[in-house]
């Protein structure tokens, strides 16, 4: 069994062309002995966001703290603490930061991405 | 894409034997087409607790609020909001709520459990 904070885990910056002001903490992943599926916490900075992006594979996003939007092929909807998303393989989808203070989810995936 | 608030998502009784106070809501599952993974949201009332087990599937949790314990074959470890679970496969486990005020956190499972 692993118990640790999730500020332990180092806070990397997500360089994928179309992010900004946008950290990635690898929580749960094969280096801890996970095999399935993997949980990520992320961080954005006020006006930070993620790439408009589609991918094969889905994810399971639980909206910790902050105020942000989801951006999907319906339109923006605006999430905060407590609110889930679930975005299916090869849906294209954007998270932003559209409050004032840092937007923190989870936001997990399988490990066959 | 499905956006929800947790709390819309009916908190059913845990009645698993050895489980006392705790409550499960299935916030991701196959209902909503999740094919790998699964995400649950337990509350477990002051003095509660989960059936002290063992199973072949793994454990990702992530608490979100309260105090509690997790019980191993190590002994007992104190957990809080922003502490990260990974409990692998047939190892024994069980949480319980120490503290005054409701004990929250995220469990999430592999869809072949």
């Amino acid at each position: 069994m692993k118990i640790f904070n999730y500020r332990e885990v180092e806070a990397e910056k997500v360089t994928e062309e179309g992010a900004k002001g946008t950290t990635v903490r690898w929580l749960i992943d094969e280096k801890i002995g996970a095999k399935n599926f993997f949980m990520r916490l992320f961080e954005m900075e006020p006006g930070g966001y993620s790439p408009l992006h589609t991918h094969p594979w889905e994810h399971e996003v639980f909206i910790l703290e902050g105020e942000g939007t989801v951006v999907s092929k319906e339109g923006e909807h605006k999430v905060g603490p407590g609110d889930v998303i679930y975005i299916p393989p090869n849906e294209k989808h954007q998270l932003k930061n559209t409050g004032k203070t840092t937007f923190k989810f989870l936001c997990l995936i399988p490990s066959t991405k």
